[in-house]
């Protein structure tokens, strides 16, 4: 079959998903958990290929590791469908409710988007993640995966349509893509595909939202601050910082560049050198930290850069304002933060942080879907249209206006023979 | 100025607009109607100027009437002012607030997008609205309005700018473009502008969906439906059919599709003919519509055709599912209606057409801003993401999460020293 006719399918089938109520999709959520744990052996199995294969194709072991799915992944995987299984079903919530006049009823009641394409890494536990997440919100789904993990994509596909279709989903309303061709005939395919996810690198995500129409939900940089105030307590900013640097370093939540009031730098920078080399991460600085410690020179474009490995940018600030103006100049609206024991200060930082998260006095290592109690995330959005910071299932659908009248006309108001009443009415109701 | 330097400033002046109480931003509007008011004399007599001018350049009298800024029209802009001024700020809601553990609180609150690029038609009275409409929820503004206006919205934007200003908005919070290639260069400058809103013609829709990276939220075509079910009421689809398709058919939310079910349409054709050729309207109709009264034949073309005129296509269907299946393959997503005196087949098509506004027993007119109640609107949306629909101050602003700690680090976590709590907060703490 080609792209397009695949996608004009899972579209067709979208549109039903669509009008499935609760107890269908948790049904199906319960029959995908079952079969996944059922066909344990065949997908660890599946997994033992991939790995094998990977392993002879001299992968990183990085992401060997990523790629690896065993019983414990499993595990973790069917915990997740449960637990999604408990969660409020995103779609058919009356967000608004409004009686225009007697007997013409105005409900604004959430929907799902539609289709949306993701384009994933190899970890073979999104691919659960994000086939499930998109039926529970009733969305139909294009799954791309990383080529590494094609043996256990192709089964977990399988086993999620087969077991979906037996409790009643639409077929089709989900479909596995496994070449790169594809998804970029996927890019061009505006007419049916609402949404696109790509996640992976920057250069990934900036090629994907430069080749299509469709709008893109995610990130490209993840260019993080911390800035230490003046008032802030040493001891604290050293655990948080070394939390937010080191704590995982490849991620896009991860610190890159701390900012350092001139009051603080000399009773702060010698012990966080000692600290943070002691998990040896390299400190790039610029001329005034140079001054304080010894580090590499910072170059104007370590203000703009992710390192994602073992090393930090320190720029010494005059204050708050020049805090802020650098993390609007340089950052990438992913993650900020501001330690100080000032409150105020805290509130000017976070409304003025033109970011989709702003942190006080905490790592920035918590911006993520589980940790913010979403339950699962699809990924986390540097955009400001739609869905911003860690994006679960509310980020998933979208609304439609529905009204209900007997026979109404708008001449009679054009004219004023009938005049609007906009009652709000009990969203319950809807 | 060049355009990046202008469109610079915006993004600098909005930074702070984002962080501007709701008692100043209206003051600023309240500044913004007296100064409309004061000066009435000599907005009439520029628009007077383009009037003029535009009379001499021939141009047609419907645009002629658009361009009329009199004293109507302007009292009209000061009561809208007015009337937003008492609309709740979008902004600094918050819409989730979760502990996520001891001390370590989650809060979802509203924040304005960013900049806004809107590109409208010949209306100055469309200026006022828009620019206090982004005045009101946050936004820094970038105005391209018709150039047959241009000494109305001159004199519109400085006046706004100025009385916004003495009020204590940001200088630069909005400014006008006067020329297309403004326009294009605007498209490009996706690091300053986070959105752009173009109300025009489908094709220059269109043409900017395709020139930029930036977002863009609108709609191409209008191609709205009614469904006449067979249980439908015949004198309420009489009125209804009429009033939808020529109560203003020039815009994007009248009738251009009428869809009959093949029981009814005996009954329904021969009257309906007689209602709508009173008004002047001409009929194309499906081969079997051409059986039961003259008309012109439609073509596959017709089914995809924006009328925006005296015309109305009509096709004949087995039932509710072809009607869906007809509208979700042909229609634009914008409004469709169903008559029917059943609400299980008026919920299921409400449920199954895939558009923005779906409509039981009455008009595709009351698909606006103004009759849905929301005071102002900035645009009609067929995108399925961020807003769809009319669009009023609700759709011109996003989150961002504020995540408030004390020392806290992901490491605890992740080692399982602590366990995250994810209690619900009471909102009104944010």
């Amino acid at each position: 079959m080609n792209m397009e006719e695949l996608a004009r399918r899972v579209k067709e089938a979208s549109l039903k998903l669509a009008a499935a109520d609760t107890a269908l999709k948790n049904r199906a959520l319960a029959a995908i958990a079952a079969s996944l744990s059922d066909r344990e052996e065949e997908i660890i199995r599946a997994n033992r290929e991939d790995l094998e294969r990977s392993e002879r194709e001299k992968l990183p072991a990085p992401l060997l590791k990523r790629l690896k799915f065993d019983e414990a992944k499993l595990a973790e995987a069917v915990d997740g469908i449960n637990s999604l299984i408990g969660l409020e079903d995103p779609v058919g919530k009356t967000l608004l409710a409004t009686e225009l006049d007697d007997g013409l009823e105005l409900y604004k009641v959430t929907c799902p988007i539609g289709v949306i394409g993701v384009i994933f890494e190899s970890r073979p536990d999104a691919l659960v993640q994000i086939a499930t997440l998109c039926l529970k919100s009733g969305n139909g789904v294009l799954l791309k995966g990383g080529s590494e993990a094609r043996e256990t994509n192709r089964i977990l596909a399988d086993l999620i349509i087969e077991a979906a279709a037996r409790a009643g989903v639409p077929a089709n309303w989900a479909a596995l893509l496994e070449t790169r061709a594809a998804v970029n005939e996927m890019l061009q395919l505006d007419r049916y595909i609402d949404l696109v996810i790509p996640r992976g690198s920057n250069e990934f995500v900036r090629y994907i939202m430069d080749h299509s129409r469709i709008p893109v939900l995610g990130h490209a940089d993840g260019i993080c601050h911390c800035y230490v105030d003046e008032d802030a307590d040493l001891e604290m900013t050293l655990r948080v910082v070394a939390d937010a640097k080191t704590q995982y370093v490849a991620v896009c939540n991860a610190l890159e560049t701390l900012l350092v009031h001139e009051r603080i730098a000399p009773a702060l920078l010698p012990p966080l050198k000692q600290a943070l080399e002691a998990k040896q991460v390299t400190l790039i600085g610029c001329p005034q930290t140079l001054q304080i410690i010894p580090a590499e020179p910072a170059s104007e474009e370590d203000w703009r850069t992710e390192y994602l490995d073992y090393k930090l940018s320190i720029k010494i600030v005059g204050g708050l304002d020049e805090a802020i103006d650098h993390i609007n100049s340089y950052g990438s609206g992913h993650t900020d933060s501001i330690i100080t024991a000032d409150r105020e200060k805290a509130m000017r930082f976070m409304d003025y942080v033109d970011s989709g998260n702003v942190f006080w006095n905490c790592s920035t290592r918590f911006s993520d879907g589980f940790r913010y109690g979403f339950g699962a995330e699809v990924g986390i959005s540097t955009g400001k249209i739609h869905s911003r910071g860690p994006v679960g299932l509310d980020g998933l659908v979208i609304y439609k206006y529905r009204l209900l009248g007997s026979g109404h006309v708008v001449d009679d108001y054009a004219s004023r023979r009938k005049t609007f009443k906009h009652r709000k009415l009990d969203r319950s109701r809807g």
